[in-house]
This record gives structure tokens, sequence and C-alpha cells, in this order.
């Protein structure tokens, strides 16, 4: 059973816990066969959704969720919320507990800030990302897609390949498949090598031919293309060129090893297309893990003791 | 029968898969009279809005069609989209099948767009507007308009007034009137007048007082204000002197012709507001039926096996 | 029983009329405390929020308050409405009548938008702010948060605090509190005073420690940040220094007195956060009371023979 009333990161959950969250995911699955995909749990519960970035895919599935559950949904975006206004991230937080929100589902700029809500007594916050720390939902979603294909996470290789320093996905992954017994490579350029590298369990490559040698699932983070102007890399074509996924870089892995994404691609960029929509990739199913993880999430954390 | 899963055009409809939309509308605007306005047949299923194109009335009418037939709603706008982050439009809907999505509604500035979408198996792409190319839906809830007034199509004689060469809606009620037989008029500036023209069967006027002579029906088309920056009319007084619907006008025609307009309108532009709020005017009835309509597209479509 | 079918402001109200909304407020604040909080009575009615100002607070709650009482809901913002097509707003309004709409909830910059909209038949309209003329839900809230702290209205002293001039709350207020019985007094910098305060039956002062002396109820109004560029007071830290509301100045009230705020917050500005978070403040009660009060609002409009 869950403990916390948040859930704030992957780092604060047991596997225990973890296993929990996809236990439920594997039955909400099912229901997303359904020719009626919906089901009572959370009828007259609320779940308020607070995206301080914008976000289609990450809101749309939490939403989609909510609603499969049955529950009412309300969404809070920037440009027309008191915030500009204003009003301090607190007061809009308890304001929408005053409102009777149940759950509040949070991605913001500014890492820690799900933490800092978690103060809040009757109230669930899902952290839906928060800066550069933690997207436990993506890495949640992944696993699933992972034990989908591969019935195990122990005993694993699995490349997280990008711009490490930069993601939230990177490092929400990089706590879950530790947790669970995988054994984690990330292979990025030396310039996107998060600082605090040497504390994580991991190995470092900054070459895909080395990198990818046998590994079982292989994770491309998004490129933020914004990164380039400030240096970080020479040109999309130099990225591509040494760390773009190609039909000849994953022949390098082996032929069951899964290719995952977590979405918007950037085709060309860090995934050539070929590998995007070739036998490997499970991107696609990637979306459809997240809504049965996500309507897992919302259903355990609605009925935590508050 | 309807044989295609996806609504392109009118092109593509033939005269009896039209009337079997129609017919379907005419029961669910029995729906829209009684007190609880709410029916169960789409419960479950879920209904996308992927507009690229700012819209109310357009998007409003899909959203409340769907979910007075208990569908759920996922309103995808394109500012906070993905779409800004870069993802392809291709990556986009394939997002939104996978998320479990039975119906994409979509309007985008360019015409075979959702063509290009309809590729997609599992999922029914329904056209809510294509550049200059078709908008279905509006042409259909025309149809209907005229069908509850004139009790008949066949034989009408319809004028189609304003700038024909930019309007999408003009291009959906050319081919649905000519192939359920009326004779359809153009009245429109010669700067306004399209290419290929001369492949439609129509009528051809500059002037609206030949142009009205004995018509049943007169649609006006809204006149996009920004066209005339770029040259194609001199100013609004001189197009509203030209080609504005006044009383004056319509008494041209005879006494039972309607006036219809997609809106929303430029009242002392291309119609006068005794034209607009006068006895003749079915503007605000094609709201009404616009909203019957898209609620028989939404559930026959979704009943296409695909 | 209600008599208009529109709910305007609270100048068009009885008192035995407000007290029908305060009464019926309190029996959906029951429903507020259940597990499942929904109810049906506005199953297959529509009510649509039609916002011509930025708002997070008012619209959300009138958007769960149509929610929990089973109705569905649309949005029209600004941003992506046909407004900025330039359709007038009448249209706009009848467009949504058209639409099957049962209730219309609309806030606009100009004082008498909701009443010129109210000419429309078979409509309710419900005024959620219009310039700085009334925010009549406001005023209710406000009203059912003092009556269940105090348990009446007649022969309370209530002081309103801050930019009476433009503020709408301040307005439905006054008439709201006076209508009932109550004193008010207002305080405020004389830059900040309305021109036609001789006509209304209210105290005025312009010292905090004054106006604030053995009062029942404050409310604390605002400070819109932008009239600090106007010049209608020197910097906020003067404001804060004469009009802030600190705890050494609640204890000149007596401490049974209770401390509001419409909300959003400038804390350190009108109120200190030792009083917003302290044990006189009702603040959050108002938002939760917001919430029961215009579910209140719509299932007795939308009762209303039109």
């Amino acid at each position: 059973m869950i403990k916390s009333k948040d859930l704030l990161g992957i780092k604060e959950l047991t596997s225990e816990e973890i296993y929990n969250i996809l236990d439920a995911a594997s039955n909400f699955k099912d229901v997303l066969k359904r020719d009626i995909k919906k089901v009572p749990p959370l009828r007259g519960k609320t779940v308020a959704n607070l995206f301080f970035e914008p976000s289609t895919r990450t809101r749309t599935s939490f939403e989609l969720a909510a609603k499969r559950l049955s529950a009412d949904v309300i969404n809070f975006s920037v440009p027309t919320s008191s915030v500009v206004k204003g009003e301090t991230l607190m007061d809009t937080a308890l304001t929408i507990r005053a409102l009777g929100a149940d759950l509040v589902v949070i991605r913001h700029a500014s890492a820690g800030v799900p933490h800092f809500l978690s103060q809040i007594e009757d109230i669930s916050v899902i952290n839906a990302g928060d800066g550069t720390n933690e997207h436990p939902t993506q890495a949640l979603l992944d696993l699933f897609t992972i034990l989908s294909h591969k019935k195990k996470i122990k005993g694993l290789t699995v490349a997280i390949v990008g711009d490490i320093s930069h993601s939230r996905v990177a490092r929400s992954n990089i706590y879950a498949l530790t947790k669970l017994g995988a054994k984690v490579r990330i292979i990025c350029p030396p310039t996107l090598m998060p600082a605090e590298i040497g504390n994580l369990d991991i190995e470092i490559f900054d070459s895909m031919d080395k990198g990818l040698d046998n590994v079982d699932v292989i994770i491309m983070l998004r490129l933020q293309l914004e990164r380039q102007s400030k240096g970080f890399f020479p040109s999309l074509e130099e990225y591509y060129n040494l760390y773009g996924l190609t039909t000849r870089r994953l022949a390098l892995a082996n032929k069951n090893t899964i290719v995952m994404h977590p979405g918007p691609m950037n085709r060309g960029v860090e995934i050539d297309s070929a590998v995007a929509d070739g036998a490997q990739s499970v991107i696609l199913e990637q979306v459809t893990n997240g809504l049965a993880v996500r309507m897992a999430v919302l259903y355990i954390y609605a009925g935590v003791k508050k």
C-alpha cells in the first residue's frame, strides 16, 4: 500500500509501491481495451490540473485519465489564471483545495514546487514534472512498457540517450530502473552531462556505438532545440550525426531491443523516422500505457487517507 | 449507409449518404427540443477537437454535440499544444489515437490536412474546415435548414454571395446543392471569383440586382476583413454598396426567400442588420441545426466499422 | 421566489430573494461535505461561461458549481472566440442561446453588459462582474460567510477597506449589507473614494485606526497594482503603511471580528500574512461558500420560468 498522500517523485517510492501502481495500471489497461472505456470509481471527485508550463500530452493524458475514472476536471492554465494577477502559488493551491479538489496535478518550471505544495493537508499533489528534477508518471509508464515487453526489469540493460543534464525524464527513469535492479547507461555529449552524475549508480558513455552495444532498452530523450543557441552543441546536424538513433546504430543493440521516446519527437534530430516508425519502436504504446498508469495513480492517491 | 470511416468533404459523399446524415440529424433535432438534451449513445467514447485556427462557433458546436451524446471531449488548441514544440501533425494525430480517441475533429489552414490524417486506421477524421477547400458540416447544416423551410432541394435556386474564392463554405455548399439538384448562382466581385470556376455547374453574376432575381435561398458569406488590405476590394463601404444584402435587394428575390449566413456576421458590411434580424433570416436556426447535424455526424462516424 | 430570469446585481434583488438564495446555498453546502459531491438537478442543461476578462477563481467556481449540478459547461474565452473576428456581443449571446444554453455567466470590463444581454428571452444571464458596477455572487457568498459566523446581518458593523472607487465587490456588498440592515463603513484613500458616495447609506473613514474601531466584519479589497502608475497612491509601501491590515490594526476591532478578502490577495500590500493566515481569517471559507452560493444561483435561475 502507498504511504504518502502525494506522488512527488520516484525517489520517494519503494519498489513495492512502484509495483503496486503498475499492478493497478495493468487492470486499467484492460478497461482501455473495452468498447466503453469509462469506470465509476472517482465519480464526484475533482482533479485540478495546474500547469505552469505548456503541455499537451501530459495534461491531456491526466485529463482523460480523470474523465475515464468519472472524475470532474478543472484546468488552470497560466495565461488566464490568478497567477498573472500576482497571487502566490500557495494561495492558488489553497484556493483549489477550498474549491473541494481531491487531487492537484502540477507541472512547474521550478524543481521542488510539488514538494512545497504537499504541505497542504487534505489534498494529494501529483508531480507532472518539476523543473529538471522529476517526472514520476513518465518513469512509471516507461517501466510499465518495458515490463509488458521484457516481463522483468531486474537484470536488463537500459540506455538513456540525450540531454541528461536538463531531463526530468532521465532523472526519474534512472531512479526507477536502478531501484528495480536494471543496469542503466547514459549516453550524452559531455556538455549535457549532469554535474551530480558521480552519485548515481550508472555507466556513462559519450559514444552511441559503444553505449548501445547489447542493450535491451533504449530510451531516447527529446532534444530541447533552444539549447543550441546556448552553445551546448554546434548544430542539429552535428547532434544527429553523433547522437541520433539510426537504423545502423539500432542494429548495434540486439534485435529484441525496444526503442522508447517520451514525445514529442524531433524526427531527424534525436531519432530517425525509420526507427521511430520501425518494428522495434514502442513509442505509441507508451502513450496508451501513460493513460493506464495515470488512471492508476489518480485512483490510488485519491484513496490514500488524508 | 456511410462507407468511408472519415468525413473529409461533401465531394466524397453520395446523395444517399447526405440524406442518411440529414435523417439522423432530424432525430437529434427532436432531442434538442427536450428539457433534458442528453442521450447516451457515445458514452465512454472520446472526441478530440484539434483546431489549428481560432474558432468559437464550430469548435463549441462540435464540443456540445459530443457532450450531448455523452462522449468525453478533449480540446487541443494550438498555442498550448505540442505543435509549438515542433511535433509533426501526423505524430500529434497518432498520439491522439494512442490516447484512445474514437473521432478527431480537425480544422486547419491548409487544404488536404484531414485527408492526410485519414490514412490513420482505427480513427475517424471529421473535417471542420481545411483551408479554402471544404467545410462539410457547414454545408450539411445549410441543407438541413433549407430542407426544413423548403421541404426539398431539387429545383431550388440558391444564390451564394461574397468572397467565393477564399470560401470553403461556398465550395462545400456548391458541391452539396448541385449534387442534390439545386441550381446554384454565385454573386461576387470579379477579384474574388475562384480560378477553377469553369469546372463547376453554376451560374456566375457580378451584380446583386441581377443575381438575386427570384432566388429561393440566399447564402451570404462572411467577408474576411483582412482581405481589404490585400487590395481585393477598395473599402468596406464600397463592398457594402455593391454586395451588401439590404432590405431593398432582398425584395428583388421573393417574399419566401430565406437568408442564411454561416456567422460570425459583419453587420453593415456583407449584411444589413434589418435583414439579419428580419423575418426572412434563418441565421440563428442554422446554429441550432448545426448542433443537430454534428450530433448526427459524430454518431454515424463513431459507428462506422474501422 | 425569484421573479427575474436574470441575476444582474444585488440592487435588483429584494431581501427576501437574497435569503432565498442563501437558504438554497446552505443545502448545497451540505452536498459539498459529502464524499460524492455531485447531484443531478441540472443534468442535460448547459451553462455557458462567457468571460471577457481573465479570471481563474470566479470562472472555475462557476464551472465547478455547474458540473456538481451535473450540467454541461462550455467556456468561451476571449482570445479564441468569434469576438476577435468582430462579431457583436449580442450576436455572440444569441449564438450561445441558439446552441441551447440555459444560462450564460458573463464577466465584462464594461458596466451594464449583463443588463444589455438580459433582453434575450429564454436564457438566464448571471452577472459574474461587470466593470466597476456589480459582482453579485461575490456579495452573496460574503453574506453567506458572515451569516455562518455571526448568525445575523442586521445590526452588524462591517468595514470595507481599499479601492472602493473601482470595486464592483464593494458596490455589491454595500447594496447587500445595507439592504439586510448592517451598518457599512468604508475606509479608503480620498483619491479612491467614489464620486457617488453621497447617495449611499454608509459612513466614510480615511483612517484605519478610526474606521476599524469595534467592527464585526472587515472586508479587505484587492488593490489593483496597476493603479499605482496612474497616481492614485504614491507607492505600495505607503499604501501598506496607511491601509494594510496588520495584526496591530486588527486588534483595534474586537476579538471575534472576522477578516474577509475576495482574493486573489496581495500579501504585504493590502493584508499582512499574519492576518491572512490568522485565526480570524475566513478567506478560504469564502472560496468554499462561493461554490455553494453559485450552485444555488445556477439551480434557482435555471428553474425560473422564461
